[in-house]
Formats: structure tokens, sequence, C-alpha cells
């Protein structure tokens, strides 16, 4: 057994991590064992041992990478000067940059389905992200810079499963930077696809 | 054993097949055997096997139940009567009640990774729906009527992807009904959430 990179355990232990976050992600939670994460990092399952006490806490530290960004995210929106639009409009946007910045460890947290109290608490977590955002369209809606004959919750439902989708296909390091990304999404959720339904062209 | 639906065999097939779905979709296309879908529908194995080849034919036929929908969808659309731009709206509400009458086999289908011959075969099929959506984009773009700053094939990915993203959280049954989905979800992509046009907020 090597340990190449004993006396810099906070390495060691980001490294466990995103190799977990990506076998978890290709072969499941449940199909992913510590043997072969410790196969995939080159190392003995001791050696995995001794940075982390086991794979519920790799999975509860995965959730939280993202769901700690989009907590901070829906956080300083509240707080944000700017009209409710705006701080909406950058909401969406900063999803989409944390999506982006935070690909697979977010890819995981939309995989959650609940069958462990690691999951649930995840899903709690999300479902409170989610409802602050609603909160926010419902303001923008009543501040009458968002359209107010959809119900609130919808919207949310959709601009962020908009931006979800985005996992299902998007690569790091394509020809589309983040930014080109952020732009495309929000246009066509705000300003909508029509020509001339929005204030660009 | 008992065989309640024996003389029926359309009937038991396609019952066979919206239990195989579900259990694909609960518990993952590996996870589950064709013990677990006898189990299940409360026959012995053999009685499966007598209308069914395999575990790989029952996806095969949930993948194309899905797949034959979609493909009819955009096949009409690019042979019916209108703009681009009608055409390319009525693809969108078409791919939403198509999602909401195939929910779960739409969902299996957006979960196929290409792990073997059938799935790739699926993949296939799912890349040409999505290479037409994305000419019915150009074409509506060349028209004029939807907006031309996007790239066709980013739209394309957007617009299915807030289609796709349904699956999570629509139930069937709930309160909204498929045209009011429908509505909302074209209102968003075409229309855009922005109140009214001119500039922004």
């Amino acid at each position: 057994m090597t340990q190449p990179r004993r006396g810099r355990p906070g390495h060691d232990q980001a490294a466990v991590l995103q190799t977990a976050i990506d076998l978890f992600n290709r072969h499941g939670y449940e199909g992913t064992s510590m043997g072969d994460l410790a196969a995939a990092l080159g190392v003995t399952k001791a050696a995995i041992y001794h940075h982390v006490p086991g794979k519920e806490h790799l999975l509860a530290q995965a959730l939280d990478e993202a769901l700690d960004e989009l907590d901070a995210l829906v956080t300083a929106a509240a707080s944000a000067p700017g009209t409710a639009y705006e701080r909406l409009r950058a909401v969406v946007r900063g999803a989409v940059d944390v999506l982006v910045a935070h690909q697979p460890a977010v890819t995981l947290l939309l995989r959650v389905r609940g069958n462990s109290p690691v999951e649930l608490d995840a899903l709690r977590r999300r479902r409170e992200v989610d409802a602050r955002l609603a909160d926010l369209v419902r303001a923008a809606a009543a501040e009458g810079s968002v359209r107010a004959d959809l119900d609130p919750e919808l919207v949310s439902r959709l601009v962020f499963g908009t931006v979800n989708s985005l996992v299902e296909w998007h690569r790091p390091g394509g020809e589309l930077t983040p930014d080109a990304l952020a732009d495309a999404v929000t246009t066509v959720v705000f300003d909508g696809l029509h020509a001339g339904a929005g204030p660009e062209l």
C-alpha cells in the first residue's frame, strides 16, 4: 500500500469525496462499496477509513456540498438590494453557476429519493430552498414584474427544473462558457423564445 | 399459482409491461429480476415467460412506448400546416401531453445511459427526435419568429429539458390538469416570465 499524499489530510479528504461522488453517480449509492472506492483511489479500505467514518458520511458531505451552495444563494438573494425581479433573475443565474461549478454533487443531490435519514435530511433542505425560491417568484409577481397568471409554486418548479435539466447534458470544459449558459437560461426563462417577447432583440 | 387473466393475453402483456416499468423506475433495471416481477404480479416466473421472452424485451418495449409517441409527435409536426413557430409550440405542448400520458415509460427513457444494445438503440432514437426538434427551432429562428441570438441546439436542449424535468415532480391525478400544465410550460418557454414586453424593470 502507498500513501502518496500522507500528511495532506485535507487534500486527501477532498479527493476521496470527489471520487466517491463520481462512483455514486455512475453506479448508484447502493451499488458502490467502500471497497470500490478504495480500488478507484488505489489505496486500501483501511486508508479510506483513516479519512472518513463510512459511506453514509461521504454521501452526507456530498449532498451538503451542493445544498450549502444553494442555501447561500437563496440567503444572499433574500437580503440583496434591488427588486424581487432582479433578485430572482440573479438567483436563476446563480443556480446555473452552482450547477456548473458543483455538477457532480448537484447531480447526486437531484437523484436523492429519501432512502435513508441522510437522504431525507437532504430532501428537507432541498424543499426549504425550493420554498424560498417560490417566495421570491411570489414577491416578483406581487410587484408586477413577473406574470401573475401562473401559480408561483409551478413557476418555481418549471424554472428550476430547467436549470436542473442541465446536469443531463452539460459537460464541463465544452464550448459553452458558464456565462453563456447562464445568459441562455435566463433569457429563455424570463424573456421567452418568441422573437419580440422580451426586451433583448 | 393462479392465472386470473388467462385467455386475455393482450391485457396480461400490458399489465406485465406496466408493472415492469414501475419496478425498473423504482429499483433500476439492473436491480429488478424476473423473479421480482413475478412476485409483484403474484404469478410464477413461468407465467411471465409465457408472455415475454425476457427482461431485456420488456425494457425494449417500455422504451419503444415512449419513443414511438415522441417520434409520431415530431413526424406530425414536420408535415403539419402553419408556421415553424406554430408547429414548434405545438410540439412542446405535445411533448408535455406525451410525458403526462406515458410518464412511467418516459421516466425510464430519460434514465437510459447506454448500458446495453437495447439502451444504445433507444439513445440513438432519442437523438434522432432531438435533432428534428432542433431543426424545428432552427426553422422558427429562420422565419424570424423565435429569437436568433441563441444557438438552436441549445434552445432545443433547454426547452425539452424543461419538459423532461416534469417527471421529477408531476404526479398523475393532481390538481393540475394536463392542459393547464401544457399552458404553463409553453407560456414560460415562449412568452417568458417577465410581465409584458418592453424594457426590463
